[in-house]
């Protein structure tokens, strides 16, 4: 498994920091990295995800595999040529999107039957295909592909999904050829049950894989019952692998996850509600489209230092808004990565200096999630 | 006349290098100036723009009028600060927008009374409320508020709306009252006939302002009419003035401004065909949505050293466009305005040595230009 590595340097309670070296770099945990889903982030040229200091990005197997084709981005040299991202690069299973589309799919042990969101046209993932995909994009971090059971469903769904997801995993390891370039992460489920979680966890920790996910959480349960499964959930991995915590994107859970143990994250969140005119702020969000912005010189968070607050103002940003101009997506997307990618920075030196507890008071403090 | 000087440095034939230097900077000329309506040049920063060697934008008064307004824009430090553009700017009067409304306006001695396109509200521009809202914005370049004759146009029609355009000049200098910050160009009318623009032509040249337009032409007129026509329009123009082709911009029509001693050109054609996924290339236009260009990883046009040519494929662009992605506007807008902004600085080194006429027959030979 020489393919990645991980060290941790420092707990504070129960959360981590550490550091992950891949092949295409060296990524400070915990980490937040920003979503590519079509081989870009979208809205973004890939140097401004760089200068804000997104280490990572995520690639989706299942969108790429679709188009343009996994076999063009292997023949264009990968995905990282291909987008021209020279850093880490971690791309799920397409297992999350196959299942996501309801009476288009069709699940049976060996994969996943599905209908192409652009036409129509019948393909198939499962661990072996998805695999090959992920060693065709060439990513530094590849998801096996598994069933992220949705919320709420009763034990008789989850447990077999769970075992079907332990069975995949087995598979896609088999299938992992490009053990010295690319690593593989298994991924535990088991719903909101406990012993699922638990036995999830130690079969596929059973298979000693270079990472784990936590899948099946942040999918419409409330944060109380999330946070106390998290609980347990990151108790049952081992303490010299890196965790990750699939598709949690808000700042509370981020520091949630971080609070129990938790090194790496991903979410749409920030770009999506960029271009939708809303901006992540230390004090909370701001909606760029209401009128009181009209006559606001100020920069969208006076406290932040992101090129964007450096350089325009809340009534600019309104105004691109409201006249449909591209650039408020770009702005608003690079700000809001911007903040989530530093305030990791700022989790991280918290940790680093034992006072992590203190600083997600402060920020929850601010940003108002205390008032609520 | 402190706004504005003129040097000109060197003739090749009618063409002409030169120099314009402005509060905000110096421009070298011939120069094409990309276009940035609603006070940003579509899906780029300006940072983006600049690096590309563009000297100066343009902005549209009609669009900033009716939003955001330019009060808002003088009350945020004018628009160079509000759009984050330290370069020169030059605005359009909003003369050739409220004119193409057509039955949505009524024109009178004192101006265009027309209605809103965002909320159909009616508003009044005339050549006082013009360069009032010129000066708010604070260009370095302000155009005269005319009137574009359509083509075709009876001499009926055109002669009362260039005597009009002339004695409209007149108010509009009356009303420039900002001259030492800001400078005020007039404009040329007289449709397709000689004796009417020479008529015009000396009208605003008595006027001794810092520099004149020549309007009214590549409006649907045949290239050869347009040609002719600007044999002679030039020539009624003083030499010690800058020279300004105004809504020109494929290559040809540079090209054969140039030749007749343009010093200016602007046109949204580069990043408009650029959202509709056709770049600009030394072999001519190249539309990326072609299927022979899915596993084409040659860049754009490996002759180009833009950023995009230096970074992306084809088969990563047209895969961008299919994705609906931004990046793909953002990236052909960085190419195409590339693409004339440095065959300007060509036909400018052309014409310093002397071979202007052997470049332009080049660039029309491997540009396709010769076959038609």
């Amino acid at each position: 498994m020489g393919s990645l590595s991980f060290k941790l340097i420092k707990k504070d309670g129960k959360a981590r920091r550490g550091e992950i070296t891949t092949k295409h770099g060296t990524i400070q945990t915990p980490v937040f990295m920003p979503v590519g889903t079509a081989a870009t982030v979208k809205a973004m040229k890939p140097e401004a995800v760089a200068n804000l200091g997104a280490e990572i990005i995520l690639g989706n197997t299942y969108h790429l595999f679709l188009r343009p084709g996994s076999k063009i981005v292997k023949q264009a040299g990968g995905l990282h040529k291909f987008m021209n991202w020279s850093r880490p690069i971690l791309t799920d299973s397409g297992g999350f999107q196959v299942f996501s589309l309801g009476d288009l799919r069709k699940i049976t042990e060996e994969g996943v039957q599905f209908a192409s969101f652009i036409d129509g046209s019948r393909h198939m993932l499962g661990p072996e295909s998805s695999i090959e995909v992920q060693q065709d994009l060439g990513s530094d971090i590849m998801m096996a592909f598994d069933e992220c059971a949705p919320y709420p469903a009763d034990r008789e769904y989850v447990k077999p999904s769970m075992e079907r997801t332990t069975r995949w995993l087995a598979r896609c390891k088999d299938a992992w050829t490009n053990r010295e370039e690319q690593a593989l992460f298994g991924i535990m489920q088991g719903g909101m049950y406990q012993d699922l979680r638990e036995k999830s966890a130690r079969d596929i920790v059973d298979m000693d894989l270079p990472g784990y996910a936590i899948g099946g959480l942040s999918v419409g349960e409330p944060k109380e019952l999330m946070c106390s499964v998290l609980d347990y959930c990151v108790d049952y991995l081992p303490e010299n692998k890196p965790r990750y915590l699939m598709g949690v994107g808000t700042p509370d859970y981020l520091f949630e996850g971080v609070a129990r143990g938790v090194d790496m994250f991903d979410c749409v969140l920030p770009t999506r509600i960029a271009r939708h005119g809303v901006a992540m702020t230390s004090h909370g969000n701001l909606n760029i489209k209401n009128a009181k912005f009209e006559r606001d010189f100020e920069p969208l968070d006076p406290e932040c230092n992101c090129y964007v607050c450096r350089n325009y103002s809340r009534a600019y940003l309104r105004h691109l808004f409201k006249s449909g101009e591209m650039l408020s997506s770009m702005l608003l997307s690079e700000h809001n990565l911007h903040f989530l990618v530093s305030t990791m920075a700022n989790i991280r030196r918290s940790i680093e200096e034992d006072r992590f507890e203190q600083y997600k008071e402060d920020f929850y403090r601010k940003y108002g999630y205390l008032e609520k």
